[in-house]
């Protein structure tokens, strides 16, 4: 993993010998205090963004020293790398699995990924505001890094997927074959990451993740209006 | 207009009548100025939010005193109540006329609101980032303060019209009500909120506002499936 050598990383790197002789770095201990720091990690940059969360915040949030959080993590972007090696790249492959089950059914798919999103925003509560906060942030630091990692390929060949279904007549030719996918991301976890926000609407605070899954495939698959009997 | 008494407020209430007698306060250079003040606060909550945005950081991004925008604005609340009032009514009352127009077609309705939110995001670049800012935001400044003055009327009626449309069979009943017009809105304001950052994406920095809305509506009219001919 890349290190950045920055004047905090060093030291950092002066701290860390003070550490209890001995202490497995993998021990019990160590990794549910790694854990409970890339939770803290997590809550905070879905609650405020990236650019204005400090490491120092961090160890706050998570009610331990700075000193610990560097002894974790050398500094915020080797922290956003480890989120995206730990959390953020398994999603994305679970994502994969679904469009190689449908490879000749895009509706079916888009369906099962509508319905992906809204569970993985349900389960894990920091990611559908922190998308929506990365979409709309000057720099994406979240997706840049993983541009910068992990280059276009998987964005590139989900786009020709597209492209292609429409050739053959499987999915609606008028459709934007670049805002596909975020419209998807639109209409589950945009509703997901206002939810918390909905506490005193009268209408909306009775919406469920469900509500938000059924109501995205629904107008995904048959549009807003009147629904015929099935051809 | 309901005016804070804040230290600040209270300090500018002082510093007003230092500003040259006589001056005509609706006067074309008055007018002007204000103007410009109104835009710059409309960037910068755009930019970087409402609650991270204050009286001083404006008068730097439009190039005044810090007196200067106290002398229009006494407080944050006082500017926000103008902008509701001068920038957003306008724009609802906007939309409330399409409802006016399609009483009994709601998917000419919301085709034509769809339609409407792209051309208002295209021609008023803080609209998308502002709107989406505000729904993700704990608290929500413009919206709770849009509640607390006008109340929910609007809001409950447009909730009872789109449940007697389904009841009547002319819209989709499968949708939920309390969602479906901020999936308009996500289909629509979030890729534009989104645009200015698709600068180096090589599919996406070619999506123009047309393309935003005619996605959006082929969406919202037939769903992502092959469109068979018109029955």
């Amino acid at each position: 993993m890349k290190v950045q050598q920055t004047p905090m990383g060093t030291d950092i790197a002066a701290t860390a010998p003070a550490r209890r002789p001995g202490r497995p770095s993998g021990g019990v201990g160590g990794a549910e205090q790694r854990t409970r720091l890339i939770e803290a990690a997590l809550a905070l940059f879905a609650r405020q963004g990236i650019v204005d969360t400090s490491l120092a915040a961090i160890a706050r949030e998570a009610g331990v020293t700075p000193a610990m959080v560097h002894y974790y993590f050398k500094t915020r972007d080797h922290l956003i790398d480890v989120l995206i090696d730990e959390r953020f790249m398994p999603l994305r492959e679970a994502l994969g699995d679904i469009f190689e089950q449908h490879r000749d059914d895009p509706v079916a798919a888009l369906t099962a990924v509508a319905r992906r999103f809204v569970e993985i925003g349900q389960r894990y509560p920091w990611f559908a505001p922190l998308w929506v906060r990365d979409v709309i942030s000057e720099g994406g630091v979240l997706r840049q890094r993983m541009y910068e990692r992990f280059g276009r390929e998987n964005q590139e060949k989900a786009h020709a997927a597209i492209v292609r279904w429409q050739r053959e007549g499987r999915l609606n030719a008028a459709l934007e074959p670049s805002l596909l996918f975020q419209s998807l991301m639109g209409l589950t976890l945009l509703p997901l990451a206002a939810g918390p926000m909905w506490r005193f609407d009268p209408q909306k605070h009775r919406v469920a993740a469900e509500d938000i899954a059924r109501h995205a495939v629904a107008l995904i698959t048959q549009g807003v209006g009147p629904v015929r009997a099935a051809g």
